[in-house]
């Protein structure tokens, strides 16, 4: 089993949230599925400095900080192609609604990077499952408006409410679960949306692996 | 208990093993213990792009980088006291060798990064057990060289070599276990040395945290 693992950058504030993103990668090789690493060539929509949470006055690529966690293997999404995958996860962290699309800049009118929506349409037109971790989900609901998915992002009301307001249903999910929307073939969990350290954060992320992985073997066997 | 994780950036080439300081942060969580990030105050030797391999004509921060994978929380390592911690664990990655200290450009006439080498020697010098990941217990060695700490870096020749000529022993370890120094309190494993993916990392790593706990535990009851 091959799935696509897309990242959003390096480091919670401006890109993928890295202890999703390692805690993917492991749950997935623990799983005996193998993580092919995806990133937009794209720039940063800006550079947060970790420590003081400001905006830094440079430059860096997505695609370029996304290989730091994938130890320098990294493919471009416009170059992924969803024959060669079997399912597609993506961890959470800013970046995921500032590069993947803009919805921490322009809400409900956020628009979504291309190639990244480009594949996530692709995937799903093929029946292949896709997981969604911690703020992830938003950028589902925005690809999929008014289709009636059914989301989480665990418990924060206004969140919830971005969900529904994009024609989704949301359920309230606990930090060790996941929602899974069997007919859509979509699976998500809150991690840091609610974790209070990266182990409540993994153990809603094994369960979303494990889950995604059972929707590709009944694909499979379809 | 509270162990502090020295951070020597954000990713394998430049600064620290991201898949490491996740399995580091899990494992501690997993087991009860506190995680406290720390990183020295200083410039990373060079930016590495981690998806050419190439050196980029740009500076940043270790202590800024390492606040990545710490999601905001990482004290300077000039401000840790060895009486606010129980043990302290060094992920690995080109960080180790190239900003805490200078042995991937100078061998065995490596600088120690400062701030570094205080605490590692304060923290040896209250009783207090030490973890080093991957090529992190070069650094050790040079620290205490020739002192005849028990060491592993797994089974590569060239790096073993290292460990004899600065007057230490060198264990052969598989990359599902540890080398345990219990006369000093060192705890060593070869993590990416030797690891083909994150899962095999992140079992050397459960067991070096393990074992680092243990000591703390000894230690206390003394």
């Amino acid at each position: 089993m091959r799935v696509g693992v897309v990242l959003s950058g390096c480091g919670v504030f401006d890109g993928a949230e890295i202890h999703e993103s390692a805690a993917v990668l492991l749950a997935l090789c623990e799983a005996g599925a193998e993580a092919v690493c995806l990133a937009p060539e794209i720039e940063l929509a800006h550079v947060i400095n970790h420590r003081t949470g400001e905006a830094a006055q440079e430059k860096r690529s997505v695609l370029t900080e996304s290989a730091r966690i994938a130890r320098g293997k990294v493919t471009p999404l416009h170059e992924a192609r969803a024959e060669d995958l079997d399912a597609l996860i993506f961890p959470g962290g800013y970046g995921v609604v500032k590069n993947l699309c803009t919805f921490a800049f322009d809400g409900l009118q956020a628009a979504v990077e291309s190639s990244t929506e480009t594949l996530i349409r692709r995937m799903h037109a093929a029946g292949k499952p896709i997981g969604a971790v911690c703020i992830a989900p938003v950028l589902l609901a925005k690809v999929f408006e008014g289709k009636n998915l059914k989301l989480t992002i665990g418990s924060d009301a206004s969140t919830a409410e971005v969900i529904t307001a994009l024609g989704h249903r949301h359920e309230v999910c606990d930090v060790h679960g996941v929602c899974a929307d069997k007919q859509n073939r979509i699976v998500s969990t809150p991690a840091y949306m609610l974790a209070q350290n990266i182990g409540e954060a993994a153990s809603g992320i094994r369960q979303l692996v494990r889950e995604v992985l059972v929707m590709v073997k009944e694909f499979k066997t379809l």
